[in-house]
């Protein structure tokens, strides 16, 4: 399979052993790589944001992991898997990936330190391996989706910039382009954070593949004049029946799109999706900070005595998703995606 | 009737006869009045959106082309007219109230200047008045679709800070308000330029009404929530059919509102309606520049390399308008404003 790379490195390996990021905290004024080799270092890119998007913050710790303790005791690496699982409590890949390091630790704790660290790089370069896997393997399911010529609208950042890979929203997009579909995307500026403007808008560039950014109230208008062919969005978490946690605005979206009648894709890793969780109702939806609304850059463009309200997701109905592109497979309504997720139902 | 003032002036007479405008491009940082005594400091404020709404705009025009013509030549009048007319081309209001000036200064061409440039005052003067006027009947008439504990969502501003009354949107919540009825507003910030969380939540939480900015992304979200009782929004063309052209995000919002069952209702002067368009796909939209959707308070936020989308405005079919409040009248489904807006059809 020809190789198709992500427009810049996002997390990876420095040649020294340390972990290497793109500080996100500078985009798109900037781009910087920052070689990271402490715990607090890498504890600290994390809880900034400087490294951003759940496989992404996966791969992160767990090189990280790698990198910040060679030759240490085994109880500094218990000892640094808790400072980064402290980080982003709420982040499912990042508690998981660093089970897996403790694992591998915990297996050699009677190895000598050179086999060990060889093994927890290893491991954690199977992470990452995995991680970019995963991102090809959904663009290549979701990619037949994309037809020579099509505008895709996408919301928020859910491409490479968030993982170790070609992304997952715009993975599709990436493969299709690789091929040689002319397919041009529609990014959604996304506040409040402006991830679509900053990150989306700034990946699809370096690629090479044509990006037009719009204010996210601006969707509807496109999609009255025909100009959006599909709509493609990443996920936080997926219920049983499928309905979709994404980055607030993605509902919305949605309805917008069954209204066009313009399909409605949802594309994730499979371990996003939660089989214990039966549906959208029971899924929390987390309620950001006012500043994030209120302020922009700095300045404060809202006005004194109004309250606000910022959650930072909301919840697609499974009824309104056209498709759930996974590394897994392609499922069609009715979603059915538990209670065993070892029991997949076929895919499309 | 008793008195229900708008919180600030936002447009109308300077003591010495010049154009006395609320500069809206400070705020909320800081509430500065200017007054304006040439044609160009009164087109270049229409056109930076120092003032803005269709019906203030129709306002500052007519006071400021008094102003800035006094003692001028009848050609100097009519080459002011046409510097006005073409700052803003989608508000009809601003042509309207420019007609009506010019029709005043060519019934006086043999008359002395004095008493042209009196009549054109009285003519300015009646504009605002009568624009105060529409404001307080769109109030009357609009009032009673809000019931005690409504929640209220508004886009953009169509407030107090858009005309020279109690506004148009807002008007029937000041209305209500003044009555005694408990209602809360949720203000969309309405990106690029954020008249929402800038100038509606500004001039609400100065009247004491309880009002709370969200980005425009998460209108849907508060619609599922079953938060949202009924939209009000403004106009700035209203075609015969009842197609409705307004600051681009109202679209969405209507298609939204039809999804979950909200009563959707476009407050607006019936200056507004434009008989001889017959519908929607009759109204050019403006394409304002990338730079409202690239920078915020002057900080590049998008990526270099990507293109923007920045309409002005989007059109609303009739088909998702439940009611349309004209200060001559509410009127339903079917909409027949025109062709001859002499001849009314029965308001509801």
């Amino acid at each position: 399979m020809e190789q198709i790379a992500p427009p810049v490195l996002v997390v990876g390996w420095a040649p020294d052993g340390a972990l290497r990021i793109l500080d996100q905290r500078r985009l798109p004024a900037a781009l910087e790589m920052r070689d990271l080799h402490t715990v607090d270092e890498v504890a600290d890119a994390i809880r900034t944001l400087a490294v951003r998007g759940a496989p992404a913050i996966g791969v992160a710790a767990a090189i990280g992991l790698a990198a910040a303790t060679r030759g240490r005791a085994a109880a500094d690496i218990e000892a640094a898997a808790a400072t980064l699982r402290s980080t982003r409590p709420t982040a499912v890949n990042l508690g998981w990936a660093l089970d897996r390091m403790l694992a591998v630790a915990r297996a050699h704790a009677t190895a000598p330190a050179p086999a060990r660290d060889q093994a927890l790089r290893d491991e954690a370069e199977r992470i990452r391996a995995e991680d970019a896997a995963m991102c090809r393997a959904i663009g290549e399911l979701g990619a037949p989706l994309i037809e020579d010529g099509m505008r895709v609208l996408t919301h928020c950042n859910a491409g490479a910039l968030a993982t170790a890979g070609i992304g997952t929203a715009l993975a599709p997009v990436y493969v299709a382009h690789a091929r040689g579909a002319r397919v041009q995307v529609w990014a959604d500026e996304t506040r409040p954070l402006l991830q679509g403007a900053r990150l989306t808008a700034w990946e699809l560039a370096q690629a090479g593949i044509p990006v037009t950014v719009l204010a996210d109230n601006m969707a509807a208008s496109l999609m009255a004049r025909g100009e959006v062919d599909l709509v493609l969005v990443g996920a936080d978490r997926i219920a049983a029946n499928g309905d979709t946690a994404n980055k607030v605005g993605t509902y919305g979206l949605a309805v917008l799109a069954k209204h066009h009648g313009i399909p409605f894709v949802v594309c994730a890793p499979w371990s996003t999706v939660d089989p214990r969780t039966p549906d959208g109702a029971a899924i929390v939806i987390e309620q950001r900070a006012a500043d994030e609304v209120t302020h922009l850059a700095g300045t404060r463009v809202a006005a004194e005595g109004a309250a606000t309200y910022n959650p930072a997701f909301d919840v697609t109905p499974h009824t309104l998703i056209t498709r759930i592109v996974t590394d897994r497979g392609v499922f069609a309504p009715p979603y059915v995606l538990g209670p065993n997720p070892d029991v997949l139902p076929p895919p499309v």
